[in-house]
């Protein structure tokens, strides 16, 4: 999408054929920064630092670490070190240990004059593939919007809520969530979306704010706490959000407060729709609510916040009382019953078993 | 309540027996500063600049600064200045005009040499009413608190969840949502409390978790995004929450956010309830929803925020991307169909105008 008028991903390789570049997602929305990456050991510190984050480009910059890995050892131990660095730096990450595992599954059975390419190879593999599902969720989405813009009197723009950032700062490009947004913007349907700030991490505010401003999407940030009250008043005619982690019923598990979302849109007749690139679908999982774990995060979180000052400096606050104790949820689980549909790379699906079985039926029999 | 073992209100007479004091507010949660008021211009500052706010400490403040005037100068001028300044510094308070015009009422027919003492013992009286209508809110909301600590095993806290501060700091004493809290801690009761944090403001992080810990209760703070998944897992056993405006239906506008938490409530058989002194009750309005203005805050609140930083100081720090634009509704709507009961100062009511009616069958026939 673009920056300052110029398309940028998240992840490239750099000029000299070898290197990896990124944006450092740490400083957004304050500082446009991009970094030179040139070993397994750098990729690794940006995963952990959270200058990469988003499930697909963590996969994607996964790849990239073990092509750096290759680039400097082609050697067994070297490839065995950098899949257990690389897997070590965000633990629950399912993304990041499919993309590792693929790329050891490739790499293991060559001679390793042909480790160093066929890595590289790879990891461009993940990133086009990944681009590729969320065009095709953008493609399926963009019917969705335009089925409502073609309802609206002209000039009146389609309000699309959303939470968190599932956009294309949190995989190579376009975003989950945000695909059919953008190519609604793009195809030049007016469209206005509200960002949830997003507390905690503010992910919604730093980032979503920052790359629909760039890319030019007409936006506006409200506190977690103001999506009922817009639903209740007509102002959201469509909410889109990502996904962490799918069930093969169509639960979905996304950043805390996506239910509250959810129930707000279904009190309120207002579509509710999840940007679901299939890996990240769990097939083995039938009750989110009942099965899945909610990682709880540092306090620090909640505690403090970082911005910038009126002098231009990077300063972190605390907020709360000392002695208060706080807790940090990172996930919440919205049922089936409150999805409208699930936006994936093949086609709307409704949010249920057969929904999912009929989109994926070789993936959904085990 | 207590605040480092002492008793304390939100404001109170100084020992010279006419100046006046209050805590200021817009320095917690990291420092607790009293301010002595010597002027109704030293009143209508304080609380123009939010050093005493939340609606009953409002009129109570307003109800001392015409005493201040009337200190000053007796006259009918300056009794029509004193209220006229004081209006103006919040104008759309329900409670700020119900205690200045109740002061005019008083005064405005006294021989100039009887106002002084008049002003003084009826701002006294604004503050005991209020006092005795949140301690009578507390003793109807203990028994709802130990029906449910009655069925929990020995040392198991009752786990109340509330928003915002509707806490002593917006009353006189005791709060009103926190009245029953604070009975039942006072009473030896086990409870727990989930304080919302409440962006953009941050009340709850800054003014309920304040007071909660300074008088022993134990308690967490969470972001507002959290509720949903607290209560879906059986972490919440009571929602209590303050009210800024009640229709005579029993729908209650309060602090944006409010109509997030009845919904996961109302979804998860979650009693929701609301400590409602009855002079917020508006008995003209009978949809919420359609007929309560929502005021639209200044978008600062959003974009920026102000803690303390590692070396001591308070700073205020910018959160979201340059040009990115922000909304800021303060409050919302949440419909009667949601609410579990009214806890007001006679019993609780169900929230319907025959619940409301059979309490106060003096006010509803309107």
């Amino acid at each position: 999408m673009l920056v300052d008028g110029t398309a940028h991903r998240t992840i490239w390789l750099g000029a000299d054929g070898w290197s990896v570049e990124i944006i450092d997602q740490t400083r957004l929305p304050h500082e446009f920064v991009t970094l030179r990456l040139e070993s397994v050991a750098a990729v690794a510190d940006a995963i952990r630092d959270m200058k990469v984050r988003g499930a697909p480009l963590i996969g994607a910059a996964a790849g990239y670490g073990m092509a750096l890995a290759m680039q400097a050892d082609t050697g067994d131990a070297a490839l065995d070190a950098a899949h257990d660095l690389l897997l070590a730096t965000r633990p629950t990450a399912v993304n990041l240990r499919w993309a590792l595992d693929g790329m050891r599954a490739v790499l293991e059975p060559l001679d390793r004059g042909a480790r160093r390419d066929a890595a590289y190879r790879r990891a461009a593999e993940i990133c086009e593939e990944d681009v590729a599902i969320n065009q095709a969720i953008g493609g399926h989405g963009l019917t969705l919007i335009r089925d409502i813009a073609a309802n609206k009197n002209a000039g009146e723009p389609v309000n699309i809520l959303t939470h968190c950032n599932a956009g294309w700062l949190a995989t190579v490009d376009w975003g989950t969530a945000t695909a059919p947004i953008y190519r609604a913007h793009d195809a030049g349907i007016a469209v206005h979306v509200w960002v949830d700030e997003t507390r905690p991490r503010n992910q919604g505010a730093s980032l979503t704010a920052w790359e629909l401003g760039h890319h030019g999407v007409p936006h506006t940030i409200i506190a977690d706490n103001t999506g009922g009250h817009l639903m209740q008043n007509g102002m959201v005619d469509l909410c889109i959000t990502g996904t962490d982690r799918t069930t093969a019923t169509g639960d979905v598990c996304n950043k805390i407060g996506t239910y509250l979302k959810a129930l707000a849109a279904h009190d309120n007749g207002v579509p509710f729709y999840i940007g679901l690139p299939s890996p990240t679908i769990d097939w083995t999982l039938s009750d989110g609510v009942a099965e899945i774990p909610i990682e709880q995060r540092d306090g620090a979180e909640i505690r403090q916040i970082t911005g910038r000052t009126a002098s231009g400096a990077i300063e972190t606050v605390t907020l709360t009382p000392d002695g208060s104790p706080v807790a940090n949820y990172a996930f919440d689980v919205t049922p089936a019953r409150l999805i409208s549909g699930l936006i994936t790379e093949r086609g709307i699906a409704p949010a249920s078993r057969a929904g999912l079985a009929a989109l994926f039926p070789e993936l959904c029999d085990g």
